[in-house]
């Protein structure tokens, strides 16, 4: 990752917001032991340069899914192969609209990956038959239930619709 | 996903939220039209619930990563199958400890999805040869570079390490 000329203090200001976005200036200036004015300033320049893009919330366990999956699909080459393209869309359209997929996203040519969300394996894993394995145009369905998460543990909560 | 009683209200506050965290009462009351009392109220509620988990930043272009992949690595059995476990919390360990890796899970028993970011796909690719398929007790390795985001596609800053 670049750094974009950042220093050791505007770094400790992200950290902080990072884990908790409410923290006032006079907090932040508090448990830095810089003034309240240089912090208000680096502030408003991370800010300025977007390198704080947005303030927002992380939800929990009563509505984040409980369970993951990983889903990788490889979609059909049309017999008319410029029908690619809107078989990729057809599907991702697909996947976005619900609730239950979390991320969707092209790789490469002809391949998709998702993240899907449930209330448990069981039912995490019936919504992908369901739903994901009946898609027409798709040649192969590859799926990962995630079992445990060792970093990045917040990301249901962040992806999750409200 | 359960909708653990949240009504009309609690959601229209939680989607602004999302959008912005820093919203005071007085707008969030203003936008949707209700009184300043009731949308403390609720927020207080949200909170105390753990439907609000936390506030907390996305970071935008000049840090975040610009590349991301999608890594599958399969496990390598070993030759004493009580050994399997130990594998796998070396190998979930090795690419916690990269800045490089934003995510990282087990899936089954002997898988591990991880997701990647970097400047550019060529300098992506690279860490990848050079810091997660060298690594040892690998069986295979598959790697789906994304091309495009169409849902999450705020993932990448709000995973990325500051």
């Amino acid at each position: 990752m670049t750094n974009a000329s950042l220093d050791d203090l505007d770094r400790a200001i992200l950290k902080l917001l990072k884990k908790d976005a409410r923290l006032t200036i006079a907090e932040i200036s508090n448990q830095l032991k810089k003034p309240e004015s240089t912090v208000h300033f680096r502030i408003k320049k991370l800010q300025e340069r977007g390198i704080i893009e947005k303030y927002t919330i992380i939800v929990g366990e009563p509505i984040k899914p409980r369970k993951l999956a990983l889903v990788v699909l490889e979609i059909d080459m049309p017999i008319i192969e410029d029908f690619l393209e809107r078989y990729i869309e057809y599907v991702t359209k697909t996947l976005s609209g619900f609730s239950e997929v979390l991320f969707v996203a092209k790789s490469g040519k002809e391949k998709i990956v998702a993240l899907v969300g449930g209330e448990s394996e069981e039912s995490l894993l019936k919504f992908i038959e369901d739903n994901i394995e009946s898609i027409p145009t798709l040649r192969n369905v590859m799926v990962f239930p995630i079992s445990e998460i060792k970093k990045g543990d917040e990301i249901a909560g962040f992806l999750a619709e409200v």
